[in-house]
């Protein structure tokens, strides 16, 4: 019989281990944002994968907002996050850092997430608000730009979707090269 | 300066166009999910990446239920669809029909989602429900089980989002090998 692990067995960490444990070295910044459940979702995912920190950019809700706090399931206590105005100079301050900046944004010039290798190097993923995408004023300051490679009727995809197969495909690479820290 | 790629530019097919174009073999099963706004993320899913049919199972809200729509955002035109009360009879009948049945399952004898090899014969995948997961009756005749790595405090990923990571694991290989028919 097929059995599911229980909690125990997956294994988790408390929140305070978790705080003080090795993370991936990603950023991922939330580049106006304006759904709650969606940021939520995304700190849900952040936890999954361990990763850094986000970013909550101009009006996108972050935590206690009560929406985030309902689809992040206790994910905003255990994520580390910040709030800034401008996302120029948090651009600026990462890059300063050696992170590399990568937009998931449908541009002219931006590549198929699906080929490209995540350098071994810090990265900060930017994503953007449901309708109008990632502003402007943050892909003029991106390294790089990836696209989800789609075949429907849609646009797009949902940001906390898109968000979440940038993040997997990311951390399935790093994972097999072991880059936490 | 980086410009977004516009609607056109984009080149997407309308909802006639899509519903008569070639597919990607995979069936996606909705074992008894609660959430309609988690339905409707999976069926906008389902469009982006061309899948050939989406199965909502027993009490899985579907079109055209208001949250399903909501969340939809049209996908509910373009991809296929059907509801079945008995997943048992769903899974034989797919496997008859040559499909690998496969649930997304935290289980002890669970792969790693990012260590598998999509096979090239038709996929059925199946997700399940917020709090329980894949039921047990669905798991005793699953031919495989996959589970996402993960490193942080909670149980699981959100099943829209965990979902959809497996569809761009599945597609981004299939693609690679031009599996549409």
């Amino acid at each position: 019989m097929t059995v599911k692990k229980s909690m125990q067995e997956l294994d988790r960490a408390d929140v305070d281990t978790f705080r003080s444990a090795d993370k991936f070295p990603l950023v991922l910044i939330l580049d106006q944002v304006r759904s709650g459940l969606n940021v939520g979702s995304l700190f849900r995912t952040a936890d999954a994968f361990a990763i850094e920190k986000i970013v909550c950019v101009g009006y996108t809700p972050c935590p206690p907002h009560r929406e985030v706090l309902k689809t992040a399931l206790g994910s905003a206590q255990s994520v580390e996050w910040r709030q800034v105005e401008n996302i120029q100079e948090e651009i600026s301050s990462l890059r300063s850092r050696g992170y590399q900046i990568m937009a998931l944004e449908q541009v002219h010039n931006s590549m198929p997430l699906q080929e490209w290798s995540a350098p071994r190097v810090p990265i900060a993923l930017i994503v953007g608000n449901e309708v109008s995408g990632v502003s402007d004023e943050a892909l003029a300051w991106c390294d790089g730009f990836l696209e989800i490679t789609q075949y429907g009727t849609k646009h797009s995809l949902n940001v906390a979707v898109s968000g979440g197969m940038a993040i997997y495909h990311i951390i399935q690479q790093w994972s097999a090269a072991s880059l936490k820290s």
